[in-house]
Order: C-alpha cells, then sequence, then structure tokens
C-alpha cells in the first residue's frame, strides 16, 4: 500500500533562484554531494530549507542534486555555500564562482523504485532511468540504500539482470576491438592474495590471444590487481595507450579506473558494502557490466567459495553461476564459471609488493614458488586457452608455456609497452608472529589475516603486508613463525601486532 | 541469497582507541551523527578508516556511532574531531573535550534487517533490538533507509506490527493516569487547516471527560496544532504541569516534544519522508505507540481521504483502518477510525494564527465561524463522547455543549492553566489572489495551498499563511479574491506570490 508522505517530491515546486558564492571546504563525504550552508542564509529562511533536504546547485551549464547540512556557526558567510570534495568536482568549480541554489527537480526514476518496493517489476526503460540519475549524482545515499535494498527484497528476474546491466553499461565507455576473440576473466573478491591475472594475462597472451585486462585497485582489501601490478609497471593508461600495448602485445594489466567502465558499479558497491547487501542481481550486473564495457567476447570467472569468502556456500556459488551465465548469452558473451578453493589466501604474499613478488616466482619459475598460485593461475589460463578453442586440455598448454618461459618473456614485454618494468619495494620493518604451540593449523581467517595486512599498512604502503608462512593442514612447532609482518614503519607494524595480540582465530592452531 | 560484503560489521575489530579533541563545528545534520577528522591524521592512517565508515566516539561513558566525514583542507587539526550537532547533543560535549575514537563494535540488530530484506519474519526480540539501535543513534541514514524500504517491500503482519508498536513504546516516556477512560484524538496528516484538536477537546473536556492531548509542531506543514495553539497559550509543559492542567481541567492541548514519547518515530518519519515511503505497518506503529505511551484508553483517528490528501484511495484507507483496530486491541486501546473528506482544506485559516481565529471563533459561536470546522469537530468530539459511552448520540451532544457556551469556557480554563491566555498576533502584509476566471472552485490543491502558506512564512511567522475565501463548488465572478495570503515581512509576501503566478493549479476556476 501507498500512502503519499508531505515531502513528495512530485509536489517540489521551481521556486526562485538563489546566487551564492561556492566554497571549497574540503570535505571528502565520498560519491554523495554535500553542501553546507548557513541556516540563518536567506536561501534557506525563503526556501524553508531544513537539514537533509535534497537541494539543485547549478553552475553554468552543469547542475547536481546534493544534499544540504545547515551551518549555525560562523565558518561560512551568509552568501556562502561550502560544498564537499564530489559537489565540487561534478560541478567543476574554482573558489569564488557564483552558482545558483533552488529546489530540485523532481528525480523521475524513484518512483520506479517506489514500485519496485511494492512489487511492480522493473521494465527496460525505468533501469535506464534509475542508472541515468544515479550516475548523474541524482541519488542521496538514502535512495541509493532503498534501491539497493528493494533489489535484494525483490530478487531481480532474468531480465530485469540483462536490462540493468545493459543500462550500466550504457552509461559509460565502451570499448571495441577489431580482433576476435577478446578474453578476459574476473575472481568475485574476498580472498587475499589471490593474484592469478598478471599470470593468467601472461600465459592467455603468449598463446597470441588478446586480453585487455582492466583491473580495480583495492577498496576495502590490502591490495588489488592494480595496486599489485603498479609495483612492477605502470597501470594508469587511457584508452589510446591500452589500444597501443594491446597491439604490440595482446594482453595489458592495467587499471581499469582511468577507463570510465560502468561508473554507476562504483557507486552502487559503496552502499552495497556499507548494508553488506548484495543481490545475486547487483553482483552479475557488477561483474558483467564492466566486461561488457571493456569488449570481451569470452570471460571466465574465479569463484572462490569458502567459510570466510565472499560467498561461503554451494548454493549461492550456483545461484550466482546460473545468472552469469544467462546474462552473459543475452550479450553473446561467452563465459564459464570456475568454483573454486575459497577457504584460505592463494600464495603467500599479502599485499601489493610480495604479491608482485609471488607472481614474479611463478612466472621465473623458481623452486621455491607458491605452487598454489602457479596451479590455480594455470587452471583458469587453461580455462581460457580452452574456450577460445586452441586447446582441449588448455591446462596442459598453460603449464608449458609457463615452464619454458615463453609466458615470463610475455610478461617482461607486457611491462616494457605499458611503459617499463619496475622492481617492487622492500618493507623495513617486519616481525615474524610465532606459533603460540605445537599442532595442526585448522584455520586461516580470510578477513582477519587481510585486516592485518591493512594494519601494517597496505595497499597504500606498497611494501606493506604479510606473508604468511604455513598453510591449512600443515604441522608447527610452538614458536615456529607462522606469517611475518611487513612494515614501513615501526608504529604501523605496532597497529598490525596489537591487532594480532587482540585476536587468537586468525590464524588456528590445534592440537594433533 | 546472501553475499557478505567485505565490509560485513562482524569482522570490525576492536583496535586501538585514539585520543582526539571535540570541536563543535556547527553543522546540523539533524538526527544523523556525523564526524569530521582530517584524511591526513593518524586515526584515518592506523585504522583505515575511509570516508562514510562508520566509527565509534566516546566522551567519558556516553558513546555513539557515527558516520566519518574526511577533512583534505586544515580547518581541522590533525588531532582534532569535528562533531555535528546531533553528535554533539548526544555525547554532551564542551569544546576541546577528550574524546576517543575506534572502530564501532557490530550493530547486532542490523542482522535481523538483512534477515527481513531476504524474507524473515522479525520477531519480537529483533524488533526490540532494531527500536533501541535506533533510538540509540546506532544506524546511519543508510541503515535506517534500509530498514524503512525492507517493511515495506517486505509488509508487516498484525503480529510485527504489534511488536514494532510495542518496542516504540517502550524505549521512551511512558505516561499515566489514575482516571479511566483517557480520551485521544489522532488526525492522519496532509490536510491544511484541519484543526479541530483544540475544539474537540474543549467539548469532551467540558463533558467531564480526560483528554490529555499532546500534539506535534509542524514538519512539512505550515501548521501544526502545537504551532497554533502556542499562539492561544502556552504549550511546552513538563509531565507535572501537564498533570496539574489535566487534574483542574481534564483537558490539554499541550506539545509532545516536552515529553520524550516514541523517540524512534521522530527518527524514522523523517527517512520515511524523504523516501516517500509510508508502509501500513509504519504508520500504525508510528500513530498508536505515540497514543499508547500517552497512557490512552479510548482513540478516534480522523483519516481525511481525497486526491491531494495523504491518503488518496479507499482501499489504503479500508487497510489501514484495519491495521489501527487490530493492533490497538492488542494493546487494550478503543479505537474509532472516521474516514472524512480529504478533498480541501477545513476552515479558513491556513497558519497557526489563521487557524486559532478559525478555533476562537467556532468555540465562541461566531456567526461567521466556519461550519465545516464546526461540523467536523463535534463529529468528531461526538464519536468520543459515545466511545466513552457517555452519550448514545455523540454530536448532538456535543453540538449542545458548544452551542451553550460550555466548551468555550472550558477552553479558556484549559488555556489559563496551561499558563494564560494569549491573542494570536495579526499579520502586516496581505495581498488577495484575484480570479482570472469566472466560473465554479473545481480543485484546491491542499499541497500546493500548504505550500503557499509556508512561502509566506508559516509556521515560523505565527501570523503568516493565508485565508481562504471560497470552497469547492463556490460560483466565483472574475477578479473576485479567491485567498488572501498574510506575512510578516513583505518579502516573504513576495516569495508566496512568485509561487502563486508559477502555479495556476493551486486553486482550479472552471467555465460553467
Amino acid at each position: 500500500m501507498t500512502i503519499r508522505g508531505e515531502e513528495n517530491p512530485m509536489d517540489r515546486p521551481d521556486t526562485d533562484m538563489h546566487v551564492m558564492h561556492a566554497r571549497r571546504v574540503g570535505i571528502d563525504t565520498q560519491y554523495e554531494a554535500v553542501v553546507f550552508i548557513r541556516k540563518d542564509s536567506h536561501v534557506c529562511r525563503a526556501e524553508g530549507f531544513t537539514a537533509h533536504t535534497r537541494i539543485r546547485v547549478q553552475h553554468g551549464r552543469r547542475a547536481i542534486n546534493a544534499t544540504l547540512y545547515q551551518v549555525t556557526s560562523d565558518f561560512l558567510h551568509h552568501d556562502e555555500a561550502g560544498l564537499s570534495e564530489a559537489a565540487w568536482r561534478r560541478l567543476g568549480l574554482t573558489d569564488g564562482d557564483e552558482i545558483v541554489v533552488s529546489h530540485p527537480p523532481l528525480v523521475e526514476s524513484l518512483s520506479s523504485v517506489r514500485g519496485k518496493v511494492y512489487g511492480r517489476r522493473f521494465d527496460e526503460a525505468s533501469l535506464r532511468g534509475i542508472v541515468r540519475d544515479v550516475v548523474a549524482g541524482q541519488y542521496s545515499d538514502i535512495y541509493l540504500s532503498s534501491l539497493i535494498t528493494a533489489c535484494s527484497a525483490r530478487p531481480l528476474d532474468l531480465d530485469e539482470m540483462t536490462w540493468l546491466t545493459r543500462a550500466m553499461v550504457d552509461v559509460g565507455e565502451v570499448l571495441q576491438w577489431p580482433m576476435r576473440p577478446v578474453m578476459d576473466k574476473h575472481s568475485v573478491g574476498g580472498l587475499p592474495g589471490n593474484r592469478t591475472t598478471p599470470i593468467v594475462v601472461a600465459i592467455v597472451a603468449a598463446c597470441g590471444l588478446v586480453i585487455p585486462k582492466t583491473s580495480s585497485r583495492a577498496i576495502t582489501s590490502p591490495a588489488g590487481t592494480a595496486d599489485t601490478m603498479a609495483t612492477m609497471a605502470p597501470v594508469d593508461l587511457d584508452i589510446s595507450a591500452i589500444r597501443r600495448v594491446i597491439e604490440r602485445e595482446g594482453g595489458c594489466i592495467v587499471w581499469g579506473g582511468a577507463v570510465r567502465l560502468s561508473p554507476a558499479d562504483d557507486i552502487l558497491i559503496r552502499v552495497e558494502r556499507a548494508l553488506d547487501l548484495d543481490s545475486e542481481g547487483q553482483l552479475v550486473a557488477s561483474v558483467l557490466s564492466k566486461k561488457i564495457a571493456a569488449g570481451s567476447t569470452h570471460l571466465v570467472v574465479d569463484l572462490p567459495v569458502g567459510p570466510t569468502a565472499k560467498v561461503r556456500t554451494a548454493e549461492t556459488a550456483a545461484a550466482l553461476t546460473a545468472g552469469l551465465v544467462a546474462v552473459s548469452k543475452a550479450f553473446g558473451l561467452e563465459t564459464r564459471v570456475l568454483r573454486t578453493d575459497g577457504a584460505q589466501p592463494v600464495g603467500r604474499g599479502i599485499g601489493p609488493a610480495l604479491e608482485a613478488r609471488d607472481v614474479l616466482a611463478v612466472l621465473q619459475n623458481h623452486v621455491a614458488a607458491p605452487a598454489d598460485l602457479r596451479d590455480k593461475s594455470t587452471m583458469l589460463a587453461g580455462a581460457l586457452l580452452e574456450l577460445a578453442g586452441i586447446a582441449k586440455e588448455g591446462q596442459v598448454l598453460a603449464v608449458e608455456v609457463l615452464r619454458d618461459g615463453r609466458a615470463w618473456r610475455k610478461f617482461q614485454r607486457i611491462c616494457e609497452a605499458q611503459g617499463g618494468m619496475r622492481v617492487p619495494p622492500q618493507s623495513c620493518c617486519r616481525y615474524a608472529v610465532p606459533a603460540a604451540q605445537a599442532g595442526r593449523v585448522t584455520g586461516i581467517n580470510n578477513r582477519k589475516i587481510a585486516r592485518v595486512a591493512k594494519l601494517a599498512g597496505a595497499p597504500d604502503a606498497k611494501a606493506a603486508g604479510l606473508d604468511l608462512h604455513v598453510r591449512l593442514g600443515d604441522r608447527v612447532e610452538i614458536a615456529q613463525p607462522l606469517y611475518t609482518i611487513h612494515a614501513d614503519a615501526p608504529g604501523e607494524l605496532d597497529y598490525a601486532l596489537a591487532y594480532v595480540q587482540a585476536n587468537s582465530d586468525i590464524l588456528t592452531v590445534g592440537d594433533t
């Protein structure tokens, strides 16, 4: 049932415009546009603005909707409007610029969100409208939260998932490639160390396939692929630079942020994380919109399942796989989903430089290279080779290309093409965490291990993080080092240690 | 299906505490607690806080969860934390106080909200937990929005409504009265001028019944009952003062804000308005929690239904009536819901003093008193008299008590008991809006009429608002005044006029 509130935006009038002077107050509210205006200002009294109402702010031909916070102190003048960084960027302001403040026009798409809440199915047009308004910054966090909650409470069917994905693709940039096939891979997050991408790209490209891989920086994890890769080569390439690298080497590993692929996803994912709500439909649209926008034709998805991974049950994994495959088909994208072991981190290093060291060890065929990282990388690469139809036994070919050095040579050439190979930095402060008792390693908490690496400074401190010396099932003696924490400053080492001392279940050793 | 995000609060560690100095930055964010800290501060780097994350702030034995905004300018020192007014109040701070900042503990009740989103029914304990955390300020607007959306997408059944109502009652103050019955009335909002309460209370109290009426001030309307009453007598009475008035006169009309009845409602209603989501369950719990907390035993609800009223259809009205009656029963509250005409405002004046003038005209039996206000007031009072069992034909008795002056004398005594009767102020600036053509009045838009009154300065300017000279169906000649705008300043009159000129459908006159 619907009862209209008095604040119904449909009743918002277009009243007078008020000219104010923009002031950069240097407040980071992430994506939400916030405007600070004195409570006793003319505009607040005249327009009846109250704290937390949405207002329209225009500068030249640009306009945004923003959330109003009222200032009761005098850190602003009566004719000044302080803008958050997000609002400042979107309006392209310089201090003192004249801006026009007024009541916001109706955000049309909110009525479809309300409809969804009450059980009405989205149609394609309404999802387009919603995504357009989200990217235009018309949605406050309250609206974003309602949208995400509605999509979880009233799950999207396959059509809605497909329309949402298409809408998210269309509001961003779309890359096109003259050649076919265009390979891609994606790992569903939550598993520290899982740095297979550079190895997979090197192998696949060494086999003559095209794989223009755009990766993300860490948001809540100790390292994203882009952070790790950045310790070995430049990753901030624009589209034309990416094209040059692909034409020369067939593969690249770059930061996706420089290319505006599926910008809506970047906005939604933040609120999804805060709510800890992440529906099948949202995850499918989030993953596939970026891949489709990147111009991929063949995709392998690494789906780690484990008690402390992002996906925790077989049912969840099955539902997600079904959604990914079905929606991919609608876009002519060939997708294979591989369910992998998410019980513990992959490789030894966690943190940009430490993960890069593992990647290089695998590519250089070091005897000491982590076997799990090598095996998982060749498995994923093998799946891509099979998907492209250039191998029956993909992993066999992948192992061969890795062993005979072709992958390593290709990786070096890719780094050169991206701007020159770099040597990952090394940490100055280290501490080896000893086993409190003898026994077998019975559990490794992915989330807490990641937390230790972050407290030690990762990903901002490239060399920071930690180095795992044991894996599940290993037998350890008392006082034997379980993992070594790496940091760039003694203070950060202390933070990680304080957390380690306060949490006994980061890495559990059971009696035997 | 549930996929856990990396930000899963259950994994939030209890890391070190950081001592900072509190600074009042004078920023009004309504209920949401916001803390401003430098991005390059020690605490942000050490704890890995990013903008928009929730943090814990402690001062002495008080602690709140707040939303973090990061400051990239130097209007704060590295060891300073700027707090919004809401956070400042809740922590009871004075400038420079030492506060401790840390990661917030898990907000347990969020998991029940998540469960509701995925279709799990609330149980009584989970609703208690949610309401407790909401009142404690543990819910950011993102969480509140998710809760409200979930309750609309997964409608509450009668048990859930009852539990929610009880939880909302229990977190606030509860009034108890030695006498029975304790009468009460409520009008579902959205209808300008609908100021029946002072008249109803006067009639009912004059008949010897107890009716301790607490009313609200306007939030988005041009006047609340408390605003109107405040122009005739003091309304800011504390509980003991209310008791004295009731013991002496049996009735009162006071502001509920001085008494903390159902504080959760005040927090939820704000986000419901912003979302324009207002489910049956939320409205039932909102209305009844306040009445039950006020110690009422018999309640009459005025439910205006009309195209521009809050409730617009007969179906909505029926569902709402069923919920109100059923939940009332669970609390032993005798409730009768009267569906009334919500097609146009009630009375002539809209705005505190202008509505007070109408109220006094009815109580004093002026020949010119608005008949609709008199009839509706005696109808509601009559229903209460019948509900209390002291009259078969309630309205007949109500009319009699009004006509013979008993109601007027009772009202004067109530005003005296509340602190002394006052004369409502008069406006200095007026403008009569003329009919643009001859014909019949075919429509009056409640929301836009309210908007005109607000732009003219109501409710802050007590004398401001407007005076309706015509009603639906009236025949008007060209240039005949339709309504007069009242303001305290020429500027405010101009704002209202600008809006009137821009909106032709505030009051529509059709050809005949």
